[in-house]
């Protein structure tokens, strides 16, 4: 038996013990985990440096090397993720609807866990805690499979929640690391049917697109976001131009930052120059068609390419549209399905907008970067999901459980 | 560009029309594709004959045959089909929640069509109809692929609907039906992501497993049902004896018929001989374990196999359980998560077995046969889901929408 069936059995058995553990265990559990993480922080940090320094051994640098380390406050805020976690509502139990048919059944639809979820991620040691709380929350046991760059770190932080869970009469199946970080396990994992309910990929494009196309358990797809801001004839070009700013540069390297900015052609005088100025000034450089170019001195010529991509970075493609139906056309060419957004004081376009433009979030006069668990008021979120499955943009710990039908009976049948 | 390809952006741009048209239009088209089926009987039944003479050539007989057969009265029942879902509500356009932020901004999660629904499925002509009904009132595009068996009367179907279609100012990619039933095609299909949002296999449990293993769209699980009744100690024997031969001999060739009896240790004596004997009346074979065999005579030995087997005819495995835990553990061991079923006059028993068998449908005294989107209330259903994912149990048009996060705005940033 492989290692990895291996964890799914006992996930799978963590899973049953889970499925009717009440809430204030539950809590009780986060926080016993919360605690143990600092309380083992000099130990786990000791195991960080060491796959930091091997990372940077390997020439890793930059903004990889930031991500996989944890430090004092790092750690602070992992633990108090898992608090906030324990302090949010159980989703499970929920009775979603109940009726009683003609023949006298009663039928219910009752918000259950999900049983076992598989996380597959990059070498960030903070998604560690975040899953097992979600999970945890959630009544599902987690089976995660983090970056090879992370694993020492990874692995001390899980030994440190499982001997948690151990003193809460808890099985160490309710949280899993898969230790052997190679491509076979991370594919084996992919194909866990039968004790893996559902996938959920945390990480660069790169990742997710390995895992919808080699996954046979259902995936939930994340992340990717060519986000667009259509400014439109009517806007408000103060609100358009903060709007714009905030959504391009407030952090541009998440999914929900603008990456693409439609301009309706009455503004082509007025607000392109000044927000191509604006977006400059904030060292963003601005890749436009024609009339961007000549409009905006410094703008560089946006290819066929540009218009597809989520730079993740202080780039922003321009383009000028006739109106919001060429707007609206652009969009559905190019989006990705995350967040898009209208600047507009028309009514009419307002709602045309929100009904024909098909994403996770669609916005009027507001900031794409506002699409986010937190924001939403989720308390916490595991992903943003760019599919139309099962759950579709920020997901909370809803999105993290299943329903059953439940059947009350005296003896019916059917004729 | 391949055929599936180009049937793909068709497809798409059909789902844009879709999702902005008026409940009373999409109504007007379904009953106008059911006129125009009944008045293209001849035509369709003579494809259909074709296609039944090619199959009976080829040395295809029994329920095969039955199924792909049409007839007067199966024609007027998809036609009825399509009538009756243009009774339904539309789901399109529901708002389920809304709320408004502590910073002003308000949002709303609305339903909204799914985009373009692929439906594989074997050779069963109403499917044809049941499908293209559904999907469209739920705004939906959808592409077919069917069994090669039935593809002359397919094909004929969908021309009838889309010329019905072009009549209501409808393009034809509403409905498409996929003319290459190769492998290679279907395999293309289950790869078409881009243009597919979600694929549903209908069909017997090798085409699920197909579908499951090769697709990279995101796939809904249908189907199987390997469902269990357990009869607690103090069930009232009456009442289970109804339900049993109910959910055993009603309909055994579909999914919800019961496959597997267990039964309390203490009934070993009174209820085992009496609903083995009733069993056997109705030419069912008893497959049990040492007990069975003993207190049944006729029964024939159950093997490891029969546990695990939806034998979907007149076959049930029967065992004698200690308890309820030992029932519940037998199940959770051989459930496909479809149905199953407790038959006792205990409350704490029945609300454990709610709780802790893990099924789409869980009842108390009650027949496992109630598990379809008819019975439901929901007027009719595409498949019924065995997966976690999106749908769980039966599936009608609210299964067959996504949703989206609308929000108003009135310029807020990110702070």
């Amino acid at each position: 038996m492989s290692d990895l069936i291996q964890m799914g059995k006992k996930a799978k058995e963590a899973a049953v013990v889970l499925s009717v553990l009440p809430t204030t265990k539950k809590n009780q559990a986060l926080c016993h985990a919360a605690e143990a993480l600092l309380a083992a922080k000099e130990d786990i940090l000791e195991a960080n440096a060491a796959d930091v320094a091997a990372a940077e051994a390997a020439g890793i640098k930059g903004a990889f090397i930031d991500r996989l380390t944890l430090t004092d406050k790092r750690l602070e805020e992992m633990a108090e993720g898992l608090r906030q976690v324990a302090s949010l509502d159980d989703p499970v139990g929920e009775v979603l609807s109940m009726k009683t048919l003609d023949n006298g059944l009663m039928i219910g639809q009752k918000r259950v866990p999900m049983g076992v979820i598989g996380i597959i991620f990059e070498a960030r040691p903070n998604v560690t805690a975040d899953a097992f709380g979600l999970c945890l929350k959630a009544g599902s046991a987690v089976i995660l499979r983090g970056g090879k760059e992370a694993i020492s770190t990874n692995k001390r932080v899980v030994e440190v929640f499982q001997r948690a869970l151990a003193e809460e009469g808890l099985p160490e199946g309710v949280v899993q690391i898969v230790q052997d970080t190679s491509r076979e396990t991370a594919n084996e994992m992919m194909r866990l049917n039968g004790y893996l309910d559902v996938l959920i990929p945390r990480g660069g494009a790169g990742l997710i697109q390995s895992v919808v196309q080699n996954s046979t358990v259902p995936v939930i797809q994340t992340g990717v976001g060519n986000c667009h801001i259509f400014v439109d004839e009517s806007a408000d070009l103060e609100k358009a131009l903060r709007i714009v700013l905030n959504a391009k540069t407030q952090r541009p390297g998440v999914c929900n930052a603008c990456e693409s900015l439609l301009v309706h052609e009455k503004l082509a005088e007025t607000f392109l120059p000044m927000i191509g100025k604006a977006l400059q000034e904030k060292k963003v450089e601005v890749r436009g068609d024609e009339t961007t170019c000549q409009k905006v001195p410094g703008a560089v010529a946006a290819t066929e390419e540009d218009w597809a991509t989520e730079y993740a970075d202080y780039i922003i493609s321009t383009r000028v549209v006739k109106n919001l139906d060429e707007a609206i056309e652009h969009i559905r060419r190019y989006t990705t399905g995350h967040s898009e957004a209208i600047v507009t004081e028309n009514y009419t376009n307002a709602q045309r907008f929100l009904n024909e433009v098909d994403a996770a979030a669609v916005y009027v006069n507001a900031s794409t970067r506002f699409t986010d668990g937190g924001q939403f008021g989720f308390g916490a979120e595991i992903g943003i999901s760019t599919q139309k499955l099962h759950a579709r943009g920020p997901m909370g710990l809803k999105e993290l459980t299943t329903t059953k039908y439940i059947i009350y009976g005296n003896g019916q049948i059917r004729e």
